[in-house]
């Protein structure tokens, strides 16, 4: 059931991502969750917080638990939040003792903001595979056909003629661009406690959360709980990437109807037209761009983010980001297979 | 695997909407689709465009039909839209007599938008009945609480008393204009072929398209291939509904902040702090107003709907309308909970 | 000074509309509140709450009143909102004795809102006049060459031949709709007093503001302080005129790029290619359908309007709603004078 | 005449800025683009491409060049850009000879967005002196008060005790981000010619490219005409301040709604309420953060940039990025402000 195309049964198809799609799911967000929880017992253990032998029952208990995700529906219908009920879920599962070492000092956003970034970081890694295969496709294209001519085309009339290379690099360029930010891009842990001042932590907290940050193999920061940049900064750079990859897609939709100037195979039949070859996968990059650039603009509604936790902000993104990427992810898919099914570019 | 909350695992306790989520699973839609093209097929047979006993064939298939999902899923992947491999194994189906007689005059959109708007109506009725349901929640409060007094707020100030009866009116107030609204709101069957001229049906395309919608009970209209004003006019009257809940929920959150003038029950468990209520719902109504009000944007952009039909716009729909729906839904799922989780509203 | 293209020294001449932005003015803003202020001051008198003298004094004033409009402007920068040295300006013209009763009861926002109101309402007038215009063009051009062939197009690609008429009606039949809705929007007066309640004109508030309305010729409504569902009504319209607009602008950039279906005169030349004629209008009209598009999205966070009255949310509505107008406006123009310069469509 | 509030004779008191206005006139625009043709001139001179003495009569033109605003405004209705005429009326003042030479291998869109750049460039050094000054006062605010005691919210509840040093941390971190991007933004020359190949310029295209990036204090980089990133990267980081400003509004209006935690001076007054002391400028942050956020979602429309030139997505920028800078000064205006009118923070 699944409002989503992005997670549905034939038009994931279309628009989701089989590589991707899994670091969205419950289990991939629950597992990183019990990374953080294992990796703070972990760090609080070896700066003489919480008892050694705690912190080894808990990275135990988190390597192996599996909660009850129906009771976690129902928790998270009520609390706002998945981690009360799975700390709850936990805590009978670790035993008394160490029990009270678990999620000692920290607060939910810390779990599910820092499973977010372990999980964006291991796909923003694929991602820039991506943009490479498809700049090497695209280099491969120029090398093919690259001074073959096209005509050139300002607001919307021929211009005066360019070569096929002039046109690929206008898509190429910004890829690189792309690839070295997503390269680039940080991955901060989340670590704040309650009201975001380590309160439980004392002369620690600092030298913990290094501890915690580096354990899960994230960026060390002060936590970033109302100041939602992190979030913001992805979401731009994904919108940019599927962007750019729109103005590629109608492009190559453009060059598909007007002329004699392109030849693609995998085009889409129709149900009503036994002769046409539609540039499907051309015309979804508009669409996957047109998408991110309007919920680009709800992540920027969520910086308005009160105090020092805002549900109503906070929850927004959840709507928000994980979509945008999947959207960005399916849109890297496409713009591979499209490069791929060029046949020929120009005249020459 | 599921990158929407609301289709997720467990934050689909809190974002989802057991109710109105199957309208929007991929075997909805399908038998959605199957309806389409049973009521076709007995509505060309009533015009004398094909033979009755085809069109038993076809009406019996689709009563029964079950199609090989991952087909389809590859299939959308080609095409752009499932349509062509559905109707292609309904004609296996059907045998080789009647598939001549399926899917006759039509082409993809007509069988995907008519079905949306097939189970838009059913959703919208059940949602007309939750207005009506929160407006007696409101109703009821009113008399318990109405003359209570209450501090009226301008700009964030303290203004002038007022009574609760004047701050309950300014929340009831529009629900009773969106129920006429989506009461009375159309939902047109969507019907024109290849490119919208109903080429095949000769002199009796408009019978034969007032037949089908009234068999379906929908509204006739010429096709709105390219025109999408139905689209973009119920997604602006669910941005509405889930806006004017998002200012309710905004109020009852600063309510339970700032003051001893209201008492919730139900709220939110912290796993930080044991001794917080939080106004969960309060606040996840201002999430969707604002996930909505975002992706209205996106609608709109896809009025910009280019020649016959334009794949790039259709399929940014699907993107959007659908999560819309779900958002309204939890909307006023939320706010019915919340109204009935109000114990007290200002003070004597 | 200008970094609005609507109000810009020369880009006005292409995004401006020089009918509508008098509207906008800071001028007929205040002759709109004036004429508020006056209409108020007359339907107290009538009703008894205010000395007929004082009335005719402030009515008097009103019509010839020229404030200090830099001392509004910073007055403006600390209140937030022009109306309260706007009042004390006419306050110390109208005399001690009618200043007592001048505003008597209202607050800055029914002074504003209805001023915008009054002039949204002569705006739309002239709006639905230029919709019939354009509607009248296109029903000449198809009894010119609405037999004409035109290669549909589906998903980008030749699809199969229609006929000009089929293209026209795409394009035509929203317009009708647009213009009933236009027509048929109501104007509702704005008044409730410091918070909503019109605390101070007792027993008589509901006809005093009947008669107001009935004064400036709107429509009698309780107050829509924090309701601001016709805003978003006015601004959802307008979207939508804009969008199909945009629609039509993007086929007709399409066929003057694509073929020698049409023949347009007017188009623009260019700095660095002489033999170029591009059209210009057709671009700005997907250009305002994407700009309005983008806009809707902020007026419906508006929505979101906490308590008695927002200054966060109805300051964003100022920044929205006249450009939006501003939009739809040089939208109907420029989709008029592209009528006007179609000189062939389709081939015989 | 101004639909937009940053342009308007009184609603500029509260949304304009006097300092950066100025940037969006007309007139600055101009001057930058005659800026422009007059190191594009001295540029071509220096590598051969046009004898000396037409570029000097050309600079000696530009330097005191008054056009013709009116022929602007009607030749931009017809051309959709102010160049072509603005060049044919710089011809005929530069003479004969000299004209032959002007705007050499140039567009349009040279001109134009080399100007834009020049203008932001400036426009972003005076924002970052803004940003210093806000985190200076924020650092003056801890001095004074942040050891103070301030009620921690999370969820619209009262949390646990933070210190005031906590909150302004929250407030102050991304201030210094924002100031590094600002200082480290690039801002490329654009120069590209008719088709971005500067098709006219042979060899040397890229030394002169060089030449007049130098000469104008702007980065060299290939030509960006149909690769919109520049814009949506400086549009992105707008956003990102005034939405992080715009948070700091949000916390400050519930401070002073909420409790005694704040002491302000310069609040509005009321046209109704003689005792209240609006907090506007923190309102009004918020407006501007929500308008932003709005308006970047067009800018991401933008980049499907079609083909070598795009009028529709070029025009759309001119509607979109000149009002985000507006609203982002006004924001650190306000911001700035309101920083300084905080008397108190907290208690001790």
């Amino acid at each position: 059931m699944t409002a989503s195309p992005f997670d549905h049964p034939f038009l994931s198809g279309l628009l989701g991502d089989d590589e991707i799609a899994p670091y969205f799911s419950a289990e991939a967000d629950i597992r990183a969750m019990l990374s953080f929880e294992a990796a703070l017992a972990k760090a609080e253990a070896a700066h003489g917080l919480i008892p050694a032998e705690a912190a080894r029952r808990i990275t135990d208990t988190c390597a192996a638990f599996s909660p009850d995700v129906s009771s976690l529906r129902s928790a998270t219908a009520r609390d706002g939040v998945v981690v009360p009920d799975l700390i709850k879920q936990l805590r009978a599962s670790v035993g008394e003792e160490a029990a009270k070492s678990l999620h000692l000092g920290a607060t939910s956003q810390d779990a599910i903001d820092t499973s977010l970034m372990i999980r964006l970081k291991a796909v923003v890694f694929l991602l820039a595979g991506r943009l490479s295969t498809i700049a090497a496709g695209l280099d491969a294209l120029d090398g093919q056909f690259g001074r073959n001519q096209l005509m050139g085309h300002t607001r919307m009339q021929a211009a005066i003629p360019i070569t096929v290379s002039d046109r690929l690099r206008a898509w190429r360029e910004p890829l690189t661009t792309y690839r070295d930010r997503l390269t680039e891009q940080g991955f901060p842990v989340q670590f704040g406690g309650a009201a975001g001042t380590l309160d439980k932590l004392g002369s620690q907290a600092a030298a913990i959360r290094a501890s915690l940050a580096q354990e899960l193999g994230l960026t060390d920061a002060p936590q970033w709980q109302s100041g939602r940049l992190p979030i913001a900064d992805i979401a731009g750079l994904f919108a940019s990437i599927s962007g750019s990859l729109g103005k590629m897609g109608q492009d190559i939709a453009l060059l598909a109807q007007a002329s004699d100037e392109i030849e693609i195979s995998g085009g889409g039949t129709s149900s009503a037209m036994a002769h046409k070859q539609n540039p499907v996968s051309a015309e979804v990059l508009v669409s996957l761009a047109r998408f991110n650039a309007t919920l680009l603009s709800g992540v920027h509604q969520s910086l308005v983010h009160e105090q020092e936790r805002s549900g109503a902000a906070w929850t927004l993104e959840w709507l928000l980001l994980p979509q945008m990427t999947m959207a960005t992810a399916a849109s890297l898919r496409l713009a591979k297979e499209l490069t791929g099914n060029i046949k020929r570019l120009g005249t020459t």
